[in-house]
């Protein structure tokens, strides 16, 4: 058995059978060996960035790694920012990369680079796999490292994939280190919610309903806050579910949300800081005289106990707005989809600026799941709407989409269409990078020059129904509210692809 | 005076003024000084791989540096294929990437990453300019290491960029460093080109006209053969320029041009090794028996000197072919490109496959420069016909691009069309990734499975004309011979931005 073989059994066989790629020459081998392994599922990407962050959505909502295979050193460089998104997600995935055969490496050949160098920043477990004997221990400890809840690189020489004498390993032989309960902060996140004094619990990572319930819980027990992460890797929420404040992204809003906290307890976040320095502002928003207490991921059920908290908590109400009519405004659309969103619905939001209002307008409809931009690299929210239909075939994905943003990683379009995925993206469409016309005032700069017009997007003016048609997706453009609505029910309505192309107001 | 505008300062004044960008809140101070510094064009890109390939095109027309200007570590991967191209053309660019402020990297941001590390592999000189006082300097040494070839990567902290306390420094005090002539190699390189056995020059980077002459001279003195890498940086040819040849891509035909050579010269070059390995192939290239002098880049005319080379050297003949008719093939599409290329086009090239036959058929049209994807990493293209096109506004670029590759950077259309540049795109269109096809059977893996599946590009099939018309760029379609010689001349005729969408034979 080659070594392509031995790593695609190993891992379909501890439950990797999604693999999301562009390959190269250096992959030949990994490709040709998939007609003996057909569990595995291969999706074809136009641009390595699709892939990573499709294998993004696929684990965040999947809760197992799925597979990139990416080609080589600019393979990696291409899903780069995908990676970092995933790694800040701490989304689990088996980040395949192609080498050149071992001898080659030496000679400096066109595509040689320093693959590990750059993995790294991205990676919590990295590996050469270089021996065809070694590949499926490889595998498994990559798959492994995967589990515990992050990015696990395994760059395969041309040469282990393409050689005889690889084996594979006996399945269920994985063991993911979890770190033991840290019952000393524990004891120490009991007393303090207990106390009486201002608390609140920060929540991040995967937020599922059985998370939020157990930390609405011990709020009602403690009278303590429960906030989350601006940027949850998954958001459960919706009607009957508890609701959770998100901390705002602008850190003013942020501080005023913990504004008097005695305590803050981080159940798998991290402590607050702003996204960005700003002249003479603090970039630490934890206010002074608030101790923060790290119980790591996956203890609220633990903390819950250790608080004896049982009561019944409280679910937010079902509750839709009405169909908006007349003109589309951010606030009108952000109506049309709070009008409309089906239950099960996952929604991958990288509406940004425009976004502002969806939040709120959807947060009384049925149960759905919520996906963020965890890193902050724009051109995340195709690609973990594309990975996200992939896992869940049965439900309705809406890509709610920053035009700016669409244009960094519009290839998902076609993956997409090729595999007949159940999603459809509204772009936000305002002709401008407006977060930056926000930012420059923030940052003390001058406004009054010609700086915005390098965040005008509107000289031309992208036409994303043509984009979309481009790339096989019916597609149509709405300019006012009716015409969302009416476009949006028939979306809806009809499985596979579709994209509405939302004219907001310019620059909002 | 801030860093930001002691920096552009310094840019402009020592010939950097031009710059690719999609900035983000890290750079807003550069941004705000670009209206004081009117000197410096910015050009908006949509994606950061347009941005740097586009500054690896301006540099190679311009024979000096563009600037980049990248959001932190997920903007710097963005770019980073294309920068590893540029890096193999050892084109000059001086690449600036905004960092959080000093205080606020240790936070572990949300965009924070190790983007020194990930710099490294494409830069041969980087450096963090942390204070405001130290940027100008910083600048200069930056732009300096970028003139003697290559990619200089200056990372730029948000805090460095908005305190006072910088100055400039004067204008005309870049030493750039060359190094000095290998007075032992050039002895050795002569005696073996006289010594009357088989002996080859192989030269690579920028081949303009003099050095051509002078290769060609040194050939006529000696009998030694003139070769080129096959992905030179630059390439002017046509007719009445002395022709070379072009190691070939495909390692078996690159051992047949060297067969029986007993020494190699190499300028500018290094020794040939082959693109990817294969089972049982040795990848190595030069012949057993045949010594390489390595004289260094530049150092043809020393070379010419010293073994006397007056010689009137061989040039190419006026030729082209006729006008082409009938069904649109690779061949037909070739004739008609060297039929109809004007003279003093830019032609870059990435048509990969499909594009075999277009060097030999526009050998003989009037003179032009040839870019080639130097680095191997797909979607390189068409960001460099866009900085070329930025470099030389006079001058007509010819966009050839292969299908697969196009929907890499794709986003070049849209600078291009607000830019107004003057670049005809041909998409070499036949549905697949057909390099891809070709290299399964070459690696000795099995081709009788289901692995060209995922070389498919016909389902489904992408529609070139309302993609570029999503972006503002007249577009058409051609399905015959016929069609592309009209479309050609038509978009040849009318400055300004187009594409031709030329449907090929599929898999071709």
């Amino acid at each position: 058995m080659n070594g392509a073989h031995a790593l695609l059994r190993t891992l379909v066989a501890n439950g990797v059978d999604t693999c999301f790629t562009n390959p190269g020459t250096s992959e030949m081998h990994f490709v040709a060996a998939l007609d003996d392994v057909p569990e595995m599922r291969a999706v074809l990407t136009l641009f390595e960035g699709v892939a990573t962050g499709a294998a993004d959505g696929y684990g965040r909502m999947a809760g197992r790694p799925a597979a990139t295979l990416l080609h080589l050193g600019p393979g990696l460089g291409n899903g780069l920012a995908n990676l970092h998104n995933a790694r800040r997600a701490r989304t689990p995935i088996v980040n395949i990369i192609g080498d050149h055969a071992v001898a080659h490496q030496p000679l400096d050949a066109p595509l040689q680079s320093d693959i590990e160098s750059v993995a790294r920043n991205v990676s919590q477990w990295i590996r050469s796999s270089n021996a065809p004997a070694d590949v499926a221990r490889d595998a498994l400890d990559a798959i492994a490292a995967a589990r515990a809840g992050g990015v696990a690189t395994l760059i395969l020489p041309a040469d282990a994939s393409w050689s005889e004498g690889a084996q594979t390993v006996p399945a269920g032989s994985i063991a993911v280190r979890t770190a033991p309960v840290p019952a000393e902060a524990l004891d120490l996140a009991a007393k303090a919610l207990q106390s009486g004094e201002p608390a609140a619990l920060l929540l991040g990572g995967v937020l599922d309903e059985a998370t939020l319930v157990a930390a609405a819980r011990v709020a009602a027990a403690t009278g303590a806050k429960v906030l989350c992460e601006t940027f949850p890797a998954r958001l459960e929420r919706g009607a009957g579910l508890p609701a959770v404040e998100r901390l705002g992204y602008l850190a003013e809003f942020a501080v005023a949300q913990m504004d008097g906290l005695r305590h803050l307890v981080l159940v798998g976040a991290r402590a607050p800081v702003s996204f960005f320095a700003y002249p003479g502002k603090p970039s630490e928003l934890v206010p002074d005289g608030c101790d923060v207490i790290d119980v790591g991921p996956g203890r609220i059920a633990a903390l819950a106990k250790s608080v004896h908290a049982d009561a019944e908590p409280a679910r937010a109400s079902a509750a839709r707005p009405d169909r908006p009519t007349g003109a589309l405004t951010a606030q009108s659309l952000a109506a049309a989809i709070g009008a409309l969103l089906p239950e099960g619905a996952i929604v991958s939001d990288e509406a940004n600026t425009a976004g502002l209002f969806v939040a709120g307008a959807t947060a009384g409809a049925p149960p759905h799941d919520w996906l963020t931009l965890t890193g902050g690299a724009i051109g995340q929210g195709m690609p973990v709407a594309t990975g996200a239909a992939v896992a869940c075939p049965d439900r309705k994905v809406l890509s709610l989409e920053a035009d700016g943003s669409a244009m960094y990683t519009l290839q998902s379009l076609w993956t997409q269409a090729r595999e007949g995925l159940d999603v459809t993206t509204i772009i936000f469409n305002n002709r401008s990078y407006a977060i930056l016309n926000l930012e420059l005032s923030r940052v003390g700069a001058r406004t009054d020059g010609h700086a915005a017009e390098l965040f005008d997007l509107s000289r031309p003016p992208l036409d994303f129904v043509a984009l979309a048609r481009g790339m096989g997706v019916d597609a149509e453009r709405a300019e006012t509210a009716d015409d969302v609505v009416r476009a949006l029910e028939r979306c809806l309505a009809e499985p596979g692809p579709h994209l509405i192309d939302a004219i907001l107001p310019p620059g909002l």
